[in-house]
């Protein structure tokens, strides 16, 4: 049984069909331009597929709740050409195949709970630091909606004192995104966060943030494991950092298991930078798997 | 059908009777002294009762993973007498009966969305503000549990520029229960919090790092409601303060319906101190529908 996958990123488009199992059978990517030259593409590589359902993880914001009149809509994005753009119509009317749908970063989430390394978790943190900071959340056994879906790579932080740099998040300033993300290390430093590599002071401050947003995770949601994953994360010294700024924060408060070895708590994503696609198909099997049972 | 529910609080038990449909025949209540005190009355009450199941909202922090071997003890506590104590267990043992165990703050979360406001909602943050801060978390349709259950009044939160009170939590001196809990508010300014009525700097501040707790919470959790309870929400005009300051620090990131109306979005308990017991009473129905539907 083939499903469809589709990434929807902010700046790239990765398309790919597999099966049930996680087997990514081809694959394939597209920049992201506007809706009308970018989704025909889309469509037309998807209908000469054999495929039972798609599963699509898209940038947000996007609604997530099948209830509502906007579900599968993007909705107040900068990238104003997608704003209030339905992508879940477009592919529900031209597929008329099962179609699951939620943001990229809840698809990496699944992605590493079905295939990766926390299987069989009830409750996961996943985050990505990229181009912006975005958290995936799994819990009671399901991905994590609500009012909307969860937008944990914005929530304030504490400013270290050493620290002069403003932040840079066009809503907060000084939010977690706006002093953590991949362009905020650039910014403060003057150089890409990959040419810093052997600047100690640069993954110093960079795990001291991290760490106050895995605290106030770990405070909130009590989950089982937390992934990190994204592009400034390929620094792995940040680990060994993040895990004893973590510690030093928690203070004792919080005895368990898990936080006394935070080596296996606090992790790297282990697909390969495929979980969010692998994530996807999940979604697509998910969906068929929900409609069948209802339909029987 | 009659069912039994015990608020076991730090200071105080509050034992009731009541039908399913949220009605309490008769209330009692002790204070809390050691096991060996408090456990043989509470044990006498309950015995003496017709009811088919007992639900238990305890202090923390306790085991809730029905999984674990210390599942219903009280865990890591400075109630030293209490510490490891398989409060589950007891009443297990005696009454022969289902019982339902979940956190004091769970437990009226559950109250209110089953008897008060928040029915209906997938999820729902409740918040008490009193001796201590505790967060009950509702999402996907269940409490939320996870590697333990949330801790969310420990939160790390910034300190006011004007502020030099150092904060009063044991482990992390600043965070939120450390900065805005009845004893933190206080010591800060030397009078009890209700004598402080007509100070509004005391409720500005206030506001201040309540706003910032709920903030994150949003930004995590995206709740579709916020109940705010305990002894020093009393101060009604901290409501519309909180408000505010939380539409600010959002800054217009999250448009929601919720959002925009935060008049029914922030709101204060509506059980009258009730919640907490009857969030009991309905996790006693709950455990004896899933065990007859178990045996069944
Ligand atoms: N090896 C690296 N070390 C540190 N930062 C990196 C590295 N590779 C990419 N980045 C940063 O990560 C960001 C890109 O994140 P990425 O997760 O690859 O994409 P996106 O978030 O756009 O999906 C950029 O800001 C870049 O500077
Ligand atoms: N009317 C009030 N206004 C402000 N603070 C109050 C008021 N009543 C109680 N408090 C504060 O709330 C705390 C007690 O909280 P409460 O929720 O009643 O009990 P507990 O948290 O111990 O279960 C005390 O610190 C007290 O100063
Ligand atoms: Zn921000
Ligand atoms: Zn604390």
């Amino acid at each position: 049984m083939l499903f469809g996958a589709l990434e929807a990123g902010g700046t790239k488009m990765v398309m790919a069909v597999g099966d049930e199992k996680g087997n990514i059978l081809e694959q394939k990517s597209l920049p992201t331009l506007t809706p009308e030259e970018t989704v025909p593409e889309l469509l037309s590589y998807f209908s000469k597929k054999e495929i039972c359902a798609l599963g699509i993880g898209a940038f947000g914001p996007v609604d997530v709740n099948p209830q509502s009149k906007s579900f599968g809509h993007i909705l107040d994005t900068p990238k104003l050409a997608w704003k209030n753009y339905n992508l879940y119509g477009a592919f529900q009317e031209k597929l008329g195949i099962p179609i699951g749908f939620d943001t990229d970063v809840n698809s990496s989430c699944l992605g590493e709970i079905t295939f990766g390394q926390a299987g069989n978790l009830n409750s996961v943190v996943y985050l990505t630091i990229g181009t912006g900071i975005g958290a995936g959340i799994y819990v009671n056994g399901k991905l994590l909606h609500g009012m909307l879906h969860p937008e944990g790579g914005h929530i304030m932080i504490t400013r270290h004192p050493e620290d002069s740099f403003e932040g840079c998040c066009p809503y907060h300033g000084g939010c977690l995104e706006g002093m953590a993300a991949g362009p905020a290390i650039e910014k403060r430093w003057g150089k890409r966060a990959a040419e810093l590599e052997q600047e100690s002071a640069v993954w110093e401050l960079e795990a001291y943030y991290i760490a106050q947003a895995l605290t106030n995770y770990i405070l909130i949601l009590s989950p089982e494991k937390i992934i990190l994953g994204g592009g400034v994360m390929h620094q792995k010294q940040l680990f060994p950092l993040i895990r004893e700024q973590v510690k030093k924060m928690l203070n004792g408060y919080i005895n368990t298991k898990e936080i006394s070895s935070l080596d296996q708590y606090i992790v790297p994503a282990s697909l390969k930078d495929n979980q969010g696609i692998l994530g996807c198909l999940q979604l697509a099997k998910l969906e068929y798997e929900q409609q069948v049972k209802y339909v029987q």
